[in-house]
């Protein structure tokens, strides 16, 4: 997992992963900012936690080679991004290409892109006099905001919401819309189709490893193993 | 209330207007195609309605010019679009400013604008691969789709919705909504701020007139009447 700042995303991932029937568990958590306080989660619940910060490296090339190594060297097999405050090159996001996932606080594709993150988008959904917003697990593409959408929750805006209610409302189903998109990715539900995502239905209770298996296809999203090194 | 079509729209409002409770009453339904199943259910409920054609008019002004002229004869204080499939002047909306309205079956600002109407707007709610969609009561602008946000409905996007499925299902939001907007405003509880619509709370049940009289003020939305034609 890759994070920039208090790691509530985090936090959420951490519990989940800590249900005995949840199929992922946190490989490596990478923040690239020092001292933040999700690197302090990651300590408390025996995670692999790593500064790696942009500005101890010479390019961003540098410094997408550091992270891709961290990565492969924990194994990971999905990377979640929550609160990444770096934009990642193309040539990151197409070397994990099906295994990238960001979770954006509005439903999509509305107030998504340049410059749309954090307070800045409920900002956005306030001054537009939107009555519903919400948030959006996808996929990551070159394009910021634009690829494939995993899943999507609903929230009311009330008139007279700050942008601190708003994030407040919105953050409490994040919290529950990312872990559900990683266990779906996890168990190998998750197909992607051009720029949409068909979900694959619960597998049929089986033998283990049996009838859970979607994996190894062309454009196949979902990691099949379990319970493996799914998510970092 | 201004229609094209089958009346779905239409019907919910009769419907709506038809309870006893209900603040408004439709005092013309006018088609700018003649023939449609609109004008039958305006029959139907003893609605005055007509048709006016823009084909049979020299020129949009000309058409608009008629179209006013059978408004403001039926004295109405609110017009409202369903379905109906003309973009209006500028000038059209200048001279019902702040009291004309709309219903979009997207959450706006998503799948708004030029060429997103009806099942076209559905049709690309799927291809973007969105889990949730909705639908949009706005007052009318002079940029399409893009007025103050007067009231908005979520509704959920499955992955094997056809347009169909999925225009069926934001239907039944649409005619519960915009009944709802349409009392709103008749009891004055709607002003636009800005960009913005603010609506007011319900008044405290009081004498007749008195506590629910918002009206009068500059930027406000509402009109005050209560039972009158506030609606079209």
């Amino acid at each position: 997992m890759l994070v920039s700042g208090q790691g509530t995303t985090l936090q959420a991932l951490i519990d989940a992963c800590a249900g005995p029937a949840f199929p992922a568990r946190l490989a490596i958590v990478l923040s690239n900012v020092p001292g933040v306080y999700a690197l302090e989660r990651a300590r408390r619940a025996g995670i692999p936690a790593a500064v790696i910060d942009r500005y101890a490296y010479p390019s961003t090339g540098a410094f997408e080679t550091a992270l891709r190594a961290a990565l492969d060297g924990a194994g990971v097999e999905l990377v979640c991004l929550a609160g990444f405050l770096r934009i990642l090159t193309p040539a990151f996001v197409d070397a994990f290409a099906g295994r990238l996932i960001n979770i954006h606080p509005s439903l999509l594709p509305a107030f998504g892109g340049k410059g749309m993150y954090g307070d800045r988008v409920h900002a956005a959904v306030l001054r537009a006099g939107c009555r519903v917003t919400g948030c959006t697990v996808h996929f990551v593409t070159a394009v910021p905001d634009s690829g494939p959408i995993i899943a999507q929750a609903a929230v009311p805006v009330r008139e007279d919401d700050t942008v601190a209610d708003l994030a407040a409302r919105v953050r409490v189903e994040e919290l529950r819309l990312y872990p559900e998109a990683v266990r779906l990715f996890t168990e190998g539900r998750l197909r992607i189709e051009g720029d949409r995502v068909r979900t694959l239905p619960a597998p049929v209770a089986a033998g283990p490893g049996v009838g859970d298996r979607a994996g190894g296809r062309p454009q196949e999203a979902g990691a099949a193993g379990t319970p493996g090194t799914a998510s970092t």
